[in-house]
């Protein structure tokens, strides 16, 4: 890809860039990818040893001026990120041409290492959330629940949680992503938990909608639609399918129970070393799903003042259905 | 100072930034500040309804091209963050000049209402600690104890953690940045916690080193070597007096008992809505100390494979000794 442009070499300083071509976790870090294949890092005294326990077989250039070995090392014409690289870093550099979203493209189909550390990070995610809904839940405020669920995830085994989580009771479940607050959770609410397990850098996504007591009618109605409109999108991820059509049968589906215009979100994203990646599932995408891509599918009704509902998994494409990594059962759950 | 460098207006589109000026806290949005003081707020749909309320007083354009309406609402000439904005980003704006560190200047010197945050997270950080070197802490593992006091942070009133506890027991308190692990920690450990508690955006920063029974001789000198290193550098902390007169005076202090070549790490920071921020304590920073700039001072003692000692407080700077905000004490705790 560096040899087809012309150039002899690629800077990649995104450190989640970095992190996925080398394994390096350090803030401070950058790596010059050769046409050759050949390449070589660049980062502080401070992470010498963290480097060389990280990226044994890469040659380390130790440097607290990081852009300016870069640019010497580079040899002839370089290019560069210029979609996250700083207008002062690159002209550090010597204003290199636009490498595109290379790496981004790169990213977007897990090996199977990272597929094994996504389906761990769900599972953790899965488990957590189980134990959550076992109760007791009325009573509690909803920033309580959702530090118990973070701190689940963590004596889980979970690094970290991959995002703030979103739990949102009774009206607040119609702000699509609601911060915790001390509303306390009652008999009668939709409780909605947006929520997620870090491994190893690697990030869960889930959101499931349960109801406190019976559910009333609307409420059932449009966990219903949700539901359907989940199950239409996800039937239509499947590798060699245009990414534009899971998108469409999420919506008609939602359309055609007469919810459209209260779907007001995303429908879904690519996931694994950020929360949000490529690719994003819209009816614009022009391009087709690859195995292995692990994606959201994330469909949702907002009423303001009332409630709402989402319902979200994180997948991996396949050449068949695609694998649900997040396990917990989507049947309407009613908890007493 | 937009019109002393001949611009028209600013663009400001680093999130930090924003929030500091306007009090956003989305995840997408731009202000223009204009020479006469005026200025103009840009977002995306999402975050119609939290613009309106988090910025009653400012002027909103929805939009989802944020840099072309910022490029054409921007009349003449634009000054721009090159230091934090994209090749790309910048190039969509038209190419405008460098207006350098502008605001990251702004927000050394704190105000009231960012002083009481400050003061609010520290509070909740030293009464965590607290709570949790009462004990029990032989026999839990690292892991444990630094989900402990995340919880209790949170449990306290923290919106957050300000940033993942570094919790280090015995030869692991060596190192500098050391992840919590597995390890249990035992009678003789040092147990070095460097943590902090996030309140409204606002940062607190704070290391306490304690040990576990009766200190050994090593250990007691270490401690009270960075003890002093650090009230000799707190010392220099005050309105007026030359930045790198602290470093000085701690390093000094530090040579002087002879453990200077086992300091390797900064001396200090400012801290505020980032954890990091201007300025950073060094022999060669070449300005003075403000009144209102909260900052931390954290010298150490790093032996590796044997253990290290931190003590750090995050503190106001007055024109009379700083206010220290985290008051956990510093005699050493033995801890039985």
């Amino acid at each position: 890809m560096i040899a087809d442009r012309g150039a002899d070499a690629l800077y990649v300083g995104d450190l989640v860039n970095v992190r996925y071509l080398t394994g390096f976790t350090g803030s401070n870090g950058a790596v010059l990818v050769f046409a050759d294949g050949s390449a070589v890092f660049f980062t502080d005294g401070r992470y010498r040893e963290q480097a060389a326990q990280e990226l044994p077989d890469l040659e380390h250039v130790i440097t607290r001026r990081l852009l300016d070995e870069a640019r010497k090392r580079g040899r002839g014409s370089l290019l560069a990120e210029t979609h996250v690289l700083s207008v002062d870093a690159w002209r550090r550099l010597g204003e290199p041409e636009s490498s595109g979203r290379l790496v981004e493209e790169l990213r977007e189909t897990k090996d199977e290492a990272e597929i094994s550390l996504l389906r761990r990070a769900c599972a953790i995610s899965s488990l957590a959330l189980e134990q959550l809904l076992a109760g007791p839940l009325t009573g509690r405020t909803e920033r309580e629940l959702a530090l118990d669920l973070e701190t689940r995830m963590v004596e889980l085994g979970a690094q970290d949680k991959a995002f703030d989580t979103i739990l949102a009771a009774g009206e607040n479940s119609a702000i699509p992503h609601h911060r915790p607050t001390d509303r306390v959770v009652k008999h009668g609410d939709l409780l909605k938990i947006d929520f997620g397990a870090l491994v190893e850098g690697y990030h869960a996504d889930c959101t499931r909608t349960v109801v406190l007591g019976r559910a009333a009618d609307w409420q059932r109605e449009i966990y219903t639609a949700v539901r359907d409109a989940q199950a239409a999108g996800l039937e239509r991820l499947r590798a060699g399918v245009p990414v534009a059509d899971s998108y469409r049968a999420a919506t008609e589906s939602l359309d055609a129970a007469g919810w459209l215009s209260a779907f007001t979100t995303g429908l879904g994203h690519g996931v694994g070393l950020q929360i949000h990646e490529d690719p994003f599932l819209g009816a614009a995408h022009p391009g087709r799903l690859t195995r292995r891509t692990v994606l959201t599918m994330e469909p949702g009704i907002y009423l303001p003042g009332r409630g709402g509902v989402r319902i979200e998994d994180t997948v991996v494409v396949t050449d068949a259905a695609p694998e649900v990594l997040t396990t917990t059962p989507k049947d309407l759950m009613e908890i007493a």
